[in-house]
């Protein structure tokens, strides 16, 4: 940041008064511009036993697999994300189930909430999003090929839950890379 | 946002190629400006039984209950933020436990994630945020006095789920007052 989105002079980074962190403060209007942490939201889509992965058609990560997710919009719940993120870049309705995932990427200012997902019906299709959108079975699914640690997190924690019959909740602080 | 924080010159709301959104977007430099949910992050309090509560010294909800929660920060886990949030509004040294509540509040575009803590000590004092903080038994918990629906929820699912001897985790959808 280097001008006030409010008035348009140029900001300084100060300390406010009573706060503990520099903020981006402006010369002109001592407006204080705060920038705070981002949620992705997403979901493992269900149909039939295997699970729905998109293969990405856009960098980071251009040609590996991950579950649908992005980033959440203003004026949305969690869930709504989700089914949102999942119709963009899979083409298939769900609906959004528990959460299997909570995954704080502090390196990049993350916050991943990563849920269980009933797909309506078999339909999925490639977006603009996915090359290539695709049901795997358990012993399909291409763990060497993954395009994020969220997404490896996720997938075993789901597996694993899945073979032992419960829904579990996995609160999880991933490290620098 | 009225300029961009890039380069000051004017902003226009503008649906970006491949996007289905309103953004914005800078009339000059065409850097685009995305704007997300925010994340509170707090936690219950416990110390032999009883659950710290601080009276706001600031607005909004003045004079009210709520637990110690506040806006996280870059860089930190939502259980670091929690954590940091207790210290400052508290003076209260806590061990971060599990969630309680997932509150999404679409209306003002946060998300709460709120969880159980031990205090690692009985110290707690009042603070800049903090009128009056002060640990409270089941039955003096007050009720009628608290701040927001998000510490309602909250203290009743923590309180209900202590008698039942679980540490349940509840994912909310909160609609417009």
């Amino acid at each position: 940041m280097n001008f006030c989105s409010d008035c348009g002079a140029p900001v300084a980074l100060a300390v406010p008064q009573g706060d503990h962190l520099p903020r981006h403060v402006c010369t002109a209007c001592n407006a204080i511009h705060y920038s705070n942490p981002k949620m992705v939201v997403g979901c493992v889509p269900e149909w039939e036993g295997r699970i729905l992965l998109c293969r990405r058609a856009i960098e980071p990560r251009l040609g590996y697999w991950t579950m649908p997710a992005g980033f959440m919009e203003n004026g949305e719940t969690a869930r709504q994300g989700a089914a949102r993120e999942t119709l963009e870049e899979s083409g298939a309705r769900v609906e959004v189930g528990e959460l299997v995932t909570i995954i704080s990427v502090p390196d990049i200012s993350q916050v991943h909430l990563l849920f269980r997902a009933r797909m309506l019906d078999a339909h999925h299709e490639t977006t603009a999003e996915s090359s290539e959108v695709r049901l795997f079975d358990e012993a399909g699914i291409p763990w060497d090929d993954l395009a994020f640690r969220t997404v490896r997190q996720t997938l075993h924690h789901y597996v694993e839950d899945r073979r032992r019959g419960v829904t579990g909740l996995h609160v999880i602080d991933l490290g620098p890379h």
